[in-house]
């Protein structure tokens, strides 16, 4: 990750463009390529990142111009954010970037997904995530345990929220640890999982943190859960449901994601851990009959993540998913609620980590 | 809403039951029907509420056996939940109910819409409310202001929980308020703007609640506005897109859902009232180039809505339905940014409120 300052790695953009004006020659920026055929999966690292194809956009091509004014133009939205101290998200920056060309009845953006991917551009040129660029994604997700953080001036301490928790902002790049008391960090998908684990006061019990969204996870407590591992060394377990999707969602906080494949260094964590639900705990809690039929869009995606490239050669993974094609089936976290409303906290997850029960 | 202790009154249902099974008669349960044919809009109270249509299911009655079943089954979790003092969500109380019939072949439930119209029925029959009963939905959401609170022991105070503010519990029935102030609630829709709004410290400046959850407004939060009005006399406005999406999530907070009409009493504000979007703001404010286009979904949409009862007398909506269709258009909170980032902090939310520039 570049630790420079955000303002300087613009201004350095800024004043190369203006140079090559001042020189008379075609203002040209160039950067990794962000198309599939360029990212690769690191075996060794264990990560998707970006191949070694460059391209570059310049002012004074027809199949450019435009791309390269969205490029220049996000640059001065993020410049002037970043000197405001203030942050906006993707959709701010799209309506501020979505005017007339002067001159000409040519909108500069339509669609966000021009602004969005001008600022994935602008990351990959500047070497800085979208969060330090001062543009951020949606807040979604709570936190609870035995950790004290400064953010924003104010002291907070994760173990005195009450049945809420710390709700987890979007950018968590500023936020300082004072204090972290905890063996390890579960994550699941579900806030309902979530509030079941609180009022059992797991985190207080096993010395861990419970972090939780709804569905995927966003950038905010990817980066979250990064930090707490890059600084504090806390093994990170992932509770989802035993489906394709769940499998997704570890796969995306562990290898990233394809259409983030330029954060990965930012945002992946290779350690992280695959904690359940499994076949293995259907079978060894006789939860059979609380299995859900797979729809065929379950089965088509089984058969797209499955030949990922992070996936393919992982044996583990594989007889996860053929147990469902086999079974039809799929379950979710919620199932062991069958086994009594507390036995996830009292038995199941105990057991599981106790015996270091994962999937890498 | 029933103050009784939810203990005492599923005693009740039960010892009753328990009695005409032992004076030989067929155990009966009679409570309000909620089919569409008994949901009345009150008028005068201005909320969505049942009317005096009464329905009964009994054992003996082939027709009336598994839902008589399952409604005991559901009071049985319930009271299991009260006893133990622990909350589940209505996927939990769904996989504790789903099970084989003793002797039978038979499952109490299939799918977890029947243990759902089950709570509904529990909480028509006791009067209690489904997080009275300690079965709770999602959470979701964040809040920050001049709050103090005490929940779970803790003592949390709204204003001191940096970037991230507050995770609004499932269920906020025991939260004690030690500290409320503030002039006015505002809730929105999404979180990224109540992300922006947290930054410019609107709250602070403007001595009022920050609220938010993401799309549908969960019970949590409907209860939260509820209890800050009633016992805080706190106006409520809400801020939405300019869809037919933006005015039934307001729609819902003021009169309730066709869902939980048996609940309008518990969750209704109708004193709420609706900041924006408008069309008279997109004329204001020139954001006509920030129109997006309306889908067949929406069309048909507003169709529907604008039939409502609570809507079809309401000149000022109709007229916005009408500006939808006649634009073809709709708009979001967010294309306020293209007038600049802290535009809504700093010139759109202090004048509306100024102005009381509000719809009913």
């Amino acid at each position: 990750m570049v630790k420079e300052d955000p303002k300087k790695t613009i201004k350095v953009l800024g004043d190369k463009i203006v140079d090559q004006i001042n020189k008379g020659k075609n203002p040209e920026i160039s950067f990794p390529l962000r198309n599939l055929s360029n990212i690769v999966y690191d075996k060794k690292a264990r990560i998707l990142k970006l191949g070694d194809k460059y391209g570059s956009r310049s002012f004074f091509n027809v199949a450019h111009t435009k791309k390269f004014l969205q490029t220049i133009e996000v640059a001065k939205v993020s410049n002037d954010l970043l000197k405001e101290e203030k942050h906006a998200s993707l959709r701010d920056v799209f309506y501020q970037v979505k005017r007339t060309i002067p001159g000409t009845k040519v909108n500069l953006v339509d669609e966000q997904t021009e602004s969005d991917k001008a600022i994935e551009d602008l990351e990959l040129i500047t070497g800085h995530s979208r969060e330090q660029l001062n543009i951020t994604a949606n807040k979604n997700g709570a936190v609870a345990g035995r950790v004290i953080i400064e953010d924003k001036g104010d002291e907070i301490d994760w173990s005195k929220l009450g049945s809420g928790g710390w709700s987890i902002p979007s950018a968590v790049e500023n936020i300082k640890f004072k204090k972290v008391n905890a063996k390890y960090v579960l994550y699941m998908e579900k806030a309902a999982v979530w509030e079941r684990l609180h009022e059992d006061k797991f985190w207080e019990k096993h010395n861990c943190l419970i972090m939780s969204s709804q569905g995927q996870t966003t950038r905010g407590i990817r980066r979250l859960l990064q930090r707490l591992y890059e600084e504090y060394n806390l093994p990170i377990y992932v509770l989802a449901d035993w489906d394709i999707y769940g499998a997704y969602i570890y796969s995306v906080i562990k290898y990233g994601s394809i259409n983030l494949a330029y954060a990965s260094e930012k945002l992946t964590i290779p350690s992280v851990r695959y904690l359940g639900i499994t076949y293995q705990d259907i079978e060894k809690y006789g939860l059979q009959k609380h299995l859900i039929r797979m729809k065929d869009t379950d089965k088509d995606r089984i058969k797209q993540v499955s030949a990922y490239e992070w996936f393919k050669d992982n044996k583990a993974w594989l007889k996860q998913f053929e147990m469902m094609k086999k079974m039809d089936s799929k379950a979710e976290i919620q199932a062991l609620s069958a086994r009594g409303i507390s036995f996830i906290s009292d038995e199941y997850l105990p057991t599981k980590i106790k015996e270091q029960d994962f999937i890498d």
